[in-house]
C-alpha cells in the first residue's frame, strides 16, 4: 500500500511525533509501499507540491530512528501548514475531483490527516466524497491541537507540552514578580479561544508556599470586569504581588468575545482577538493604579519544543502509528483516539472514533471543574491535567541548543 | 567571621547560583561564623529585614548541598530584590549610618552585593563610606545581569542563560513562522536598553538550512524607519517568512530611544519604554501589508530557569565563592570577575576588580562585531557567545516541572 500524509491547523511541540509514527509504522507495514508527504496540507496537495517521506526517513527502506526521533521532538510542521477550508462536495466537487486525481495518479491507497478540529471536518468530507463515489480510498485523522478541545479523545496531542510550558512558564513569572516590595499586579495572557483547558494548567504552577497563579479566568464562564478588579484588589491587599492567567478568549457575560476584531474574521468563520491582557493591564492601572505587567505566552506556547511533555510526545507518535494500523485493518473515516484507563499508575488504551463524531465540534472544560468563585480549577482537574506534563523529551542538544529538524527546501 | 549578602536589580535565572556559592564557600570558610540574609537589597536591610541563612541551608553546620543546587537553579531572587538608590553619604549620609549601626549590631565583617551596574553604585559607596569613616566592613560585589553591560569582566553571571533562552526561543518561533504558505514577517522584541547583547544572541537561533533570524537590531547604531521597510520587504521578496530580531532599546539617529514613555522614569533616571516592537508591527502592517506578528519574549527572558545554561549556573556560583575568597583575603570595594582565556576550548580564570572601574558604566556592542549592513553581527560575536550556553542545568523535577526553592514566608 501507498499513503500519502499531511499536516494541518495550527503549529504544536508533538505534531511531528504523529508524522514520526506514521512513517515507521507505514515503513513497516508496507515494505514495498510508497510514503508520500503532502506539502502545506490539503492546499499544497491540491497543488501537487507533494515530497517522497520514505526516500528521505528510510533511506535503503529502512527507518532512521535518530533522524525519525529527531523529527519528533522538533516543534511545529515538517510538511507545513494551510488554514484551507474545502467546499462542501454537493456544493462544489472541483476540490475532490483534484484531490482524487492526484491521490490515483500516485496510486495512493490510505490517506492521513493530522490536525484539530477544522482538520477532521476534512478528514469526514473526503471520507463521504469517497464513499459516495465508490473510491477505495481509506481517510484516517490523527488528532492535534494545543487547545485539547477536540470530542471523542481524553486529550489531545500537543496539549500535554502547552501546558507544560504554560505551567513551567507561570512558575517562573510568578518568582520573577515576587521580588520587589512595591505591590503589583502580573497578568497573563494564554491561547485558548473557547476552551480553558491550557488557562487551566497555569494551576499546576502552584508549589510549596507558593499561592501564583491567584486568580485564573477561563473562557467558559462570562467575564464581569468589576468583579475582576474587586477580585484583584481583594488578593494584593493579602498577597501583595498577584498572578493573574486569563484566557486569550474571554468573553462577557452576553457571551461575546471581551476584546474581538470584528474586522478580522479568517476562513473558518473564527473572529480575530486582540490582546484580552492588555486590556486588563490598563483597567488595572486605571482603576487601582498598581505597578501591572502583561505577559502574553504567545506561539511560544505552541512552539516550545524544548519544554515538551516526554508523555505527550510517546503518545503523538503512537498515535500516528495507531492510524496506520485502523487503516491496514480496513477503516476509513476514523480518527484514532485514546482512552484514559487509570489517573494513578496513568495508563492509556488506543482505539477509532468515527470522525462525525469529531468534525466541526468543541469540548470545554466542564463547569464542575471550575471552583464555586470562578477564578480557580478544581482537585479533578488537576488530576486530569497532571500525569499529561511528565516527562522529559529527550531533545537532542547541539551547540547548547536543541537539535531540530527542518525541511531542506 | 560574620557575613551579610543581598541581591539587587532584575531578577536573572544565574543570581541564586552565586547566592548558594557564598552561602557554601562562607560555611567553609567561617565554620563558627554566622550567614546572614538581607531581604530586598538595600532597601530591606535599612528597614533590618534579615535572615539567617546558616540555619536554612547549613542545618548542623553542614552545607546541605541538595537545597544549595535546588536554590542555584531557581531563577529570580531567593532575597527579593529592590531599586533603591542610596544618596551620595556626603549630602545625606543618614541611609550610612542606619546600615552600618546594622552591621556593627550584628558583627558583620563582610557584606555581599549581587548585581548589576546600579547596585555596583552601591556596593562603591558602601565601600567609600566604610574606608572614609575607618569602618572595618569588608564590602565585596557580585555581578549579575542578564545584560551584559557590565565593564571589567568577559561577561556577566545571568546573562549566558538569557541568551540560551533567546536563541532557543527564537529557532522555535521561526519553525512557527515557517509553515503557511502565505508570506509573513515575525517582529521579537528581546531586552537590552543600551546594549546590545541579547539581541545578538538571537543569531544562534540558525541552523542548518535556516537563515531566520535574517535582521538582527541593536540599539548601538541608529534606527532608521524606511530603511527597515525596504529590508524587510527584500527579505519577504526572497525567503516569504522573515524572522527580525529588535532590542526594547531602538533609539533613532539622534540617540533617542524609539519607543520612550517620557511620563515615567525610574529612580536611576532610566525612561521606561513602551512597544517597540508592537510599533514596528504596526509600521510593517501600514506600510507593507502582509501578515505581522509582534512576539515580546518579556520577563520569561530572565526567569527562564528551564533553558538554563549549565554553564552560566556553574560560573554564577564559583563567583559567589570567589567573593567570599576575596573578603577572606582582607579585600573590599571590589567587584569577583572572571576572564576569558581561550574560545575552544573555553577556559576562564578569576580575580578581582575595583568596583569604581565598574559602577554606573556600560559595556556596549563593539561595532566592529556589527556587520557592515547594520542587521547581523559577525563571526566574532557568535564565538564570543557560543560557549557561554553550553550546559544543562541539571534542574530538579517534581511532578513534570522545575523543582525551585521558594523563601518560607
Amino acid at each position: 500500500m501507498n499513503i500519502l500524509v499531511a499536516q494541518s491547523g495550527g503549529p504544536t511541540a508533538a505534531i511531528n511525533a504523529s508524522l514520526a509514527g506514521v512513517i515507521s509504522r507505514a515503513a513497516e507495514e508496507w515494505p514495498d509501499g510508497r510514503i508520500f508527504g503532502g506539502c502545506n496540507g490539503i492546499q499544497g496537495i491540491l497543488e501537487e507540491h507533494i515530497v517522497d517521506l520514505k526516500e528521505t526517513f528510510c533511506p535503503g527502506g529502512k527507518p532512521d530512528e535518530t533522524l525519525l526521533h529527531r523529527l519528533e521532538v522538533t516543534p511545529a510542521m515538517y510538511l507545513g501548514s494551510c488554514r484551507y477550508r474545502m467546499k462542501n462536495f454537493e456544493e462544489d466537487p472541483s476540490d475532490y475531483e483534484v484531490f482524487f486525481g492526484i491521490v490515483e495518479k500516485l496510486g495512493i491507497d490510505a490517506f492521513f490527516y493530522i490536525g484539530g478540529n477544522d482538520s477532521m471536518d476534512t478528514v469526514q468530507m473526503i471520507g463521504d466524497y469517497a464513499q459516495a463515489h465508490d473510491k477505495p480510498l481509506r481517510v484516517v485523522g490523527v488528532p492535534k491541537t494545543i487547545d485539547n478541545d477536540l470530542m471523542g479523545i481524553d486529550h489531545t496531542p500537543g496539549f500535554g507540552s502547552a501546558a507544560r510550558f504554560v505551567a513551567t512558564e507561570v512558575r517562573e513569572i510568578a518568582l520573577d514578580t515576587d521580588i520587589y516590595l512595591n505591590d503589583s499586579v502580573v497578568i497573563i495572557e494564554i491561547m485558548g479561544r473557547d476552551a480553558g483547558w491550557l488557562t487551566a494548567a497555569s494551576a499546576l504552577a502552584r508549589m510549596d508556599g507558593s499561592t501564583a497563579p491567584h486568580l485564573i479566568y477561563l473562557p467558559e464562564l462570562g467575564f464581569d470586569i468589576d468583579d475582576f478588579l474587586r477580585k484583584v484588589k481583594a488578593r494584593l491587599f493579602r498577597y501583595h504581588h498577584v498572578v493573574v492567567c486569563v484566557s486569550e478568549g474571554l468573553k462577557d457575560v452576553n457571551g461575546d468575545y471581551l476584546l474581538a476584531d470584528r474586522s478580522r474574521v479568517d476562513k473558518f468563520g473564527h473572529t480575530a482577538l486582540a490582546g484580552t491582557g492588555g486590556y486588563l493591564r490598563d483597567q488595572v492601572v486605571n482603576r487601582i493604579g498598581c505597578k501591572v505587567r502583561c505577559v502574553e505566552l504567545n506561539v511560544a506556547q505552541r512552539a516550545a519544543g524544548h519544554c515538551a511533555s516526554g508523555t505527550d510526545l510517546q503518545e503523538s507518535r503512537r498515535l500516528g502509528s495507531e492510524a496506520v494500523g485502523l487503516a491496514a485493518a480496513g477503516k476509513t473515516s476514523v480518527m484514532a483516539t485514546l482512552t484514559r484507563t487509570s489517573d494513578d499508575p496513568y495508563t492509556v488504551t488506543y482505539s477509532s472514533v468515527d470522525v462525525h463524531e469529531v468534525a466541526d465540534r468543541v469540548k470545554t472544560v466542564p463547569l464542575s471543574w471550575i471552583t464555586p468563585d470562578e477564578t480557580d480549577v478544581t482537585e479533578e482537574m488537576i488530576r486530569y491535567l497532571q500525569p499529561l506534563i511528565q516527562g522529559d523529551p529527550q531533545t537532542p542538544v547541539k551547540d547548547g541548543l536543541p537539535d531540530y529538524l527542518r525541511m531542506q527546501k
